[in-house]
């Protein structure tokens, strides 16, 4: 029926072998209980007494030591064929076995010298477990070794694609527990092989680790028929290999078997594929491991089964302080793995428990690829001035910026052959970064038609219909020290929200640890944007990614709203250069105005917020009022105002602000990029009112704010969800974003103004009325809109 | 080597049968192409001139021919068999096939009557669509029989099983398109099969539509090899039947002989489970439809073949109005279609084009089911007060509040057997809702095992590790007219931020279209929230939903943080009874302090907030300094200082306010639960320090009250991006919301206070740092912190 294969039934390991493998793997085990459980006597030097047990009893022992077990077999082959490898930890609470691998074969002592090799080492070791000062339950960022977080489940698969790409000899053993197999997001990343280049790219070798129970359901993927999970597997394009059992010699054998024969399969793909030329599908192989959950541990408590169910998730003996048949089964389950035969006297393991450890970084928890920035190196980037548009007045001219961006894009794929990719959900070209495809294609492992557009195995641009495998894949890549950018529709991208969370709180930990280097930003390009939607209706239309970005620590997390071509120009260049930090850049699609020279553009994003006096009329004085924009559609609406001003109201003084870097509005007391007081003041004032056309939703301008100096004069238009499928001009009509509200804003905060403009605020209404119906008649919008330049 | 079918190849369709299907779908096509294209001359009464065409080209010809293909073939079995039927349109811009099908059918007309059917509502028809003020060119409320927004992608078969639960006789056709299948959240919702049941729930019938290309992309699982797909799809649990090919005439036959195969076996499912009393896993049927991308449109435009590739996504011909040889494509491709032999001389459809129309109810487009607020009916709801926790006085009895809300839970399932159910991704035990478990299980349709916990094939309790189905079947539930909960993880709820947005913008949506009756609210239980997180760092903090939550429009959108049991269980009753809004209640698991009996709790809940008189030393006057709080855990740190307070300087009249109904704090002009000024002023006072302790981001409060006059004299603690894997209070003293720095905060803004107080005050950060550095070594606080109650 189905292709699902074990393992030539051999036994492939000697007795010294079987015993190594399994030394190792009970010390991990031996580890993992002592950090859910001492706080003290780490080697049972003497009997154990309820003062050696933490207070609180915290962590998970479900899935551990099949982890564990992954971690012994991984580290063998590595050392046997001397391969370049990584895991990664998918499921949830896998932590315990991650710092127990890591300290046995002494990286975690490496990292942390105060935690060294010996008892007292393992008495730390112990206590910092899920403990005030520790490390969580989780795998995390603290624990060398590791590019994932075992928090949020889900990205284990796409993370892993993404750190095998353009790393050709690379492996990445990628770990999926059961649990997090039901998440969206992770059955969406197995069709990820069907973008892996066999000649160019590392291969991911999954292991779907079965132990049949989540917290307290069961897993599904562990319940359905073997033969339909084996034929789900063949169907994403892998053969599953199955390794299954509970007897520890036997799996042991098993083990070691398959991936004898996985590693030999690939290989033989990468040989087919870069000696022989191979082109086309390659099936990956995999392992589907099915072990019982919290294996090893107490098998009956109080009656009730433990070991191979859900009540093996946490802590399978809760009551060890107070019970003390509890503390007895403790003990003799820690005393199972035999740490006398583990560890030397001093408490140091012993020879023979790590004659299986790699050399150096060869050690998966040493490899430095699970901590990129020791491999980054610099983009070489081009001169993005010569991509320069040629603005000869302002607001006269226009051209779409994203386009003018894909020119940079495509010289900096074209540079950096081997660094750098472009992610997006099938929109680079519909975003008009087409000009990329100059000089690589999008990647594709499948078949291809003539009618086909762009497609390559080798291509560069990361295009499939899921948010989430993208951000997951950058997120691989730049983790292992690459870099690269994440396109994507404005609104959708909400669909990433907590993966952005997940990776800006890795970021603020690892920048908190000296030993992880910095690596590249992530960086979102939103285009489709929330003004434009014109065959698109309310649904699309959320500005609402910059509100959550902008929770996350300031140290980490950049904004910018560059209102034209050029200036976008100059904040990619930026943002290519940037660490440790997530930048969102915010830029339309359509032909819209330019304002600024490249030499301005560049004067005026270094200064990231600047008067405009070209469209000013305050002449250098203090003005009666401040025109502030940010974002290319409030910035066009303000220059309009600031013209119809100039027409109608002469003598008004106008001050015309543009933000392009938004973290520019906060208190610097606050972040990195924030104005001081008195320079926020000199450019907004501290006392006229200030009306604020934002791209996004307005209050966030009040919560940026709200401390300053002029906060009670000011008053801001943005997206208030008003929206459907109109034409451009509508659209901000129906915001009060439009030139003729801003005209009215200004009449009615200006004290005095309204009698005497009370015939232009009519004749504003007027306007807007008169737009309005003329979409609503002709679809689309007057030509004196549309056409609309600062010479109009 | 597959299970996969074809339909026994016979002819089903005779020749009437045939000719009447295929005039509905070329009636559906033609009535798509004038939506796209067409100004006037709808029925192409004279030649085509440009003046006929639209002056902007929006909408999406290449799935619309395949969806028309669907529902006429949906609609002729729905007559043929009574069937009670909705469909669901997942690919993403298929508007013009669901308002063709439903205006041929009807039901358009009778939802708009100003667009009958005849030339001039085919006119409006056309004008309407894509166009300001009309529908987009993705499926969106306005168009009758729709629960499902084609816009943001994935949740087509979630939405599907939900619709499905509890409605026995109902069919849910659910539209798949291939680039949705590519998102992580329709890869995830194969396996909702997998908790259906046969005996009580409908039955979702999967047409994964296959056009082989997204915008500039083939499709994956469009260019996978069949076998593979065909596996996956077993793999999940379905038995899929292709329909495959392009030729009308053949494809009608084929679809027609797939359709009575596969709702034969639909039909012989729920014999086998309700009449023969059949158990286990159930293998559903499924159909892969396999039609070109843009089928029946133009072959050839320009040289470059469209029909079938990527270049019919959107508009197959884009220069019509300039281009004659588009224009005399256009009308060509239109007359394809035989409009004379569809519509009569009045316009309207000829009686043997809609022959297959089932009658009134029945029709897809008019099935009361895709409408759930005609079905909907009250809970019947059980006294919470019954539920009540006694509290003798307040602050010195601790209890969990979900597990006290879990008792009401179970009463409210208990008297609501069909029409309520509790959706989470496997925590409801862990959020202590195990009450429910008393009068149901969670739903399994797969084998159980004897370790398995309340596991049933007609559990209401949907537990699966997929946030995004949880979410996509509570919305499906609702939207058919039912009701329910989702309980998650408060940090990782973020990973439904997106479908949170669609659904609020759906219900903005409707609320403006009477005939959509209001649909029961959805609501969310937040738990294991930010401050405690015993096991899990800093990637498990993020209190942002509300942040997230407070951008839609506020008519939608509730707040609740029930400071302790009671408040929490008149909350909950609430919420139950609410209608066309999202409401989020945030309620800690851990036992906590009670503050209020049920009455003073019914009181304080109406209020939304209020002065705690008991805790406050004002008297009733004046008082120095506010002290407000939201929030269980801040409510606890903030009596804690009050306390200390009222001990150390007796003379300080301080108020103390809490917060339940987080939008009383917004200007009764934005939202319907603000307070007027006045009592805001009242509770807060105009003038006076306010410290407000705050359970999410302290920003939020200032974003909902800038506008208040007390603004500027309010000083907000919440969350600040501290934390990790630490003790309860070491979490608080992270992030500065502890008792003693609320008093600090207290002494810093009371003007000459910090002299009188500097002993007090450098207490206060003795008292931090004992309990920082008690936690680091101990692994608990301190009894003094952990017992605190009001009388110690």
């Amino acid at each position: 029926m189905t292709e699902a294969s074990t393992a030539p039934n051999t036994e492939p390991l000697g007795p010294d072998e079987l015993r190594g493998v399994d030394l190792y793997w009970r010390a991990a085990n031996y580890l993992s209980v002592g950090q859910i459980y001492l706080l003290d006597n780490p080697l049972l030097w003497e009997p154990l007494r309820p003062e050696h047990i933490k207070p609180r009893l915290l962590g998970h022992w479900g899935t551990t030591p099949g982890l564990s077990f992954v971690y012994s077999h991984l580290s063998r082959q590595v050392k046997l064929r001397d391969l370049d490898m990584i895991w990664i930890v998918g499921p949830g609470h896998g932590g315990p076995a991650a710092v127990a691998t890591a300290w046995l074969d002494g990286t975690f002592t490496e990292t942390y010298p105060d935690v060294p090799q010996d008892v007292e080492g393992m008495r730390r070791l112990f206590k910092q477990f899920s403990f005030p000062g520790g490390v969580p339950s989780h795998v995390a960022p603290e624990v060398p070794g590791s590019i994932h977080e075992g928090g949020e489940l889900g990205y284990a698969l796409s993370h892993a694609y993404g750190a095998a790409m353009d790393n050709p000899d690379l492996i990445v053993a990628a770990v999926v527990g059961d649990g997090e197999a039901e998440t969206g997001p992770l059955a969406g990343s197995w069709l990820a092989n069907r973008f892996a280049d066999p000649a160019r790219d590392g291969a991911v070798l999954p292991i779907l680790h079965l132990n049949g129970y989540k917290i307290a359901n069961p897993a599904v993927l562990a319940r359905i028929p073997e033969g339909d999970l084996v034929k789900m597997l063949e169907g994403y394009g892998y053969r599953p290999y199955i390794v299954s059992g509970d007897d520890p010699e036997a799996m042991h054998q098993l083990m070691a078997a398959t991936l004898d024969t996985v590693l030999g399969e690939i290989a033989a793909i990468r040989r087919q594929a870069r000696e022989e030329g191979a082109t086309g599908p390659v099936r990956w192989p995999m392992i589907v491991l099915r072990t019982p959950k919290g294996w090893t541990g107490p098998s009956l408590v109080d009656g009730e089964q433990v070991e191979g169910t859900w009540r093996s998730h946490q802590v399978p003996l809760t009551a060890v302080r107070d019970n003390p048949e509890h503390l007895r089964l403790l003990e003799n389950w820690l005393r199972s793995y035999g740490p006398e035969e583990l560890f030397d006297v001093a408490g140091t393991p012993n020879p023979r428990t790590t004659a299986l450890v790699p050399d150096g970084p060869r050690r998966i928890s040493a490899n430095p690829h699970a901590n990129g920035g020791l491999l980054l190196k610099d983009l070489t980037l081009p001169d993005y001035r010569r991509h320069a548009v040629d603005v000869p007045a302002p607001a006269v001219r226009s051209v779409g910026a994203t386009g003018v961006l894909g020119g940079f894009l495509r010289d900096v794929m074209r540079a950096n052959p081997t660094t750098f990719r472009i992610m997006g959900p099938d929109e680079t070209a519909s975003n008009r970064l087409g000009a990329v495809f100059d000089v690589t294609d999008r990647a594709w492992s499948l078949d291809r038609l003539p009618t086909d557009d762009h497609l390559a195995p080798d291509g560069r641009v990361m295009e499939v219909l899921s948010e989430h495998l993208c951000q997951g894949w950058l997120e691989g890549y730049l983790l292992t020290g690459r870099h690269g950018l994440f396109n994507s529709y404005e609104a959708f991208v909400h669909i990433v929200d907590s993966m952005f969370n997940q990776h800006a709180k890795w970021l603020k930990i690892t920048r908190g640890l000296p030993w992880r280097r910095p690596i590249a930003s992530l960086n979102y390009l939103l285009s489709s944007h929330v003004w434009r939607q014109d065959h698109n209706g309310f649904s699309h239309q959320d500005p609402g990614f910059l509100d959550h970005v902008v929770n996350k620590k300031p140290e980490i997390i950049r904004v910018y709203l560059p209102p034209d071509a050029n200036t976008l120009l100059h904040t990619a260049d930026r943002c290519l250069r940037m660490r440790d930090t997530v930048n969102v850049i915010v830029a339309g699609k359509q032909p819209a105005l330019t304002y600024l020279t490249m030499e301005q553009a560049v004067a005026h994003c270094t200064r990231g917020a600047g008067i405009w006096e070209w469209a000013s009329t305050d002449a250098g004085t203090e003005p009666d009022v401040v025109l502030a924009c940010a974002g290319d559609v409030p910035t066009l609406e303000t220059l309009a105002a600031a013209r119809l001003l100039r027409h109608h109201l002469p003598e008004l003084k106008v001050r015309v602000v543009n933000v392009v870097d938004l973290m520019r509005l906060v208190p610097v007391e606050e972040h990195p990029h924030g104005l001081i007081e008195s320079d926020f003041d000199t450019l907004f004032t501290a006392d006229k009112p200030i009306i604020f056309a934002f791209h996004g939703y307005p209050w966030l301008i009040h919560r940026l704010t709200y401390r300053r100096n002029g906060h009670d004069n000011l008053h801001v238009r943005g997206y208030k969800e008003e929206g459907s499928t109109t034409t451009p001009f509508d659209m901000v009509l129906r915001n009060d974003l439009d030139r003729f509200h801003l005209v009215i804003d200004v009449i009615d905060r200006i004290p005095g103004l309204a009698v005497r403009a009370a015939h232009l605020r009519q004749r504003m209404l007027a306007e807007r009325l008169r737009c309005h119906e003329y979409a609503r008649e002709h679809g689309e919008d007057p030509a004196d809109i549309s056409d609309w330049t600062w010479s109009s």
